[in-house]
């Protein structure tokens, strides 16, 4: 839809799409690793994707937490699929430190503390390097 | 884990269960539909399931969603797995209306109105109706 702002995403924050879905890097500083992955068709929901493509959602979100937890090493990962706005799917993926400033609380709940220390510089690099090789291993396992 | 408060469900809230999972309405007044899909292992990630528990998982959200937007018809479906408070893997599932408490906001967001003529009483109805007809649902799919 013309008027969809994720049926035209922002070119800067993509590092990975295929047929189906693309992969955005949204982090901030309170939220330093936090991607989006957003279906290419148009639908609200879930059920609205043909069997495949929905068995592909899950298997993206999966790697993606798997690699998040092994490089990375958040205290967890979080998911939310809300599109309460823009009724366009996508997926939330934040990994979460209990030293960022919302832990324990969810993303969207109440700040708990304006961290000092929090990302760490060497936690920035490495991000860097997950996404690059999260794109390769994307399109390796998922390019049609 | 004996001191996690997920590893022992609160029974008057649990509504159906197989060897794996176990699915508790949550509903409150401000979210008449919320359902909580909880694992029966204690793990924090949906990666420290196996593949088959896994693929079960998403099999039983989907058929939820599924049926939420069959039955209810609302406006959306809102999923969320965080755990930072509670590192037990369990998933939120909320139907949502635009003329509910929070609507756009997701349900850890601003409160947006005081309804006054939400949920209507026909709708509680069906929820439960809901409810009784998932248990069944599920039985017959996921028993195992």
């Amino acid at each position: 839809m013309s008027n969809c702002e994720l049926c035209s995403p922002r070119h800067e924050q993509l590092f990975w799409e295929n047929q189906h879905f693309y992969l955005l890097d949204v982090s901030t500083e309170e939220f330093p690793c936090y991607f989006r992955l957003v279906s290419k068709k148009h639908v609200a929901e879930m059920s609205y994707l043909t069997p495949q493509e929905r068995m592909l959602c899950w298997q993206i979100l999966n790697h993606l937490e798997t690699q998040i937890l092994e490089v990375l090493k958040p205290t967890k990962v979080n998911f939310a699929q809300f599109g309460n706005v823009v009724p366009h799917l996508h997926w939330h993926i934040i990994a979460r430190w209990e030293n960022d400033a919302f832990f324990p609380e969810c993303p969207w709940g109440k700040k708990q503390r304006v961290p000092t220390s929090f990302p760490a510089a060497q936690l920035l690099v490495i991000k860097d390097q997950l996404k690059q090789a999260l794109a390769t291993q994307l399109t390796s396992l998922y390019s049609v």
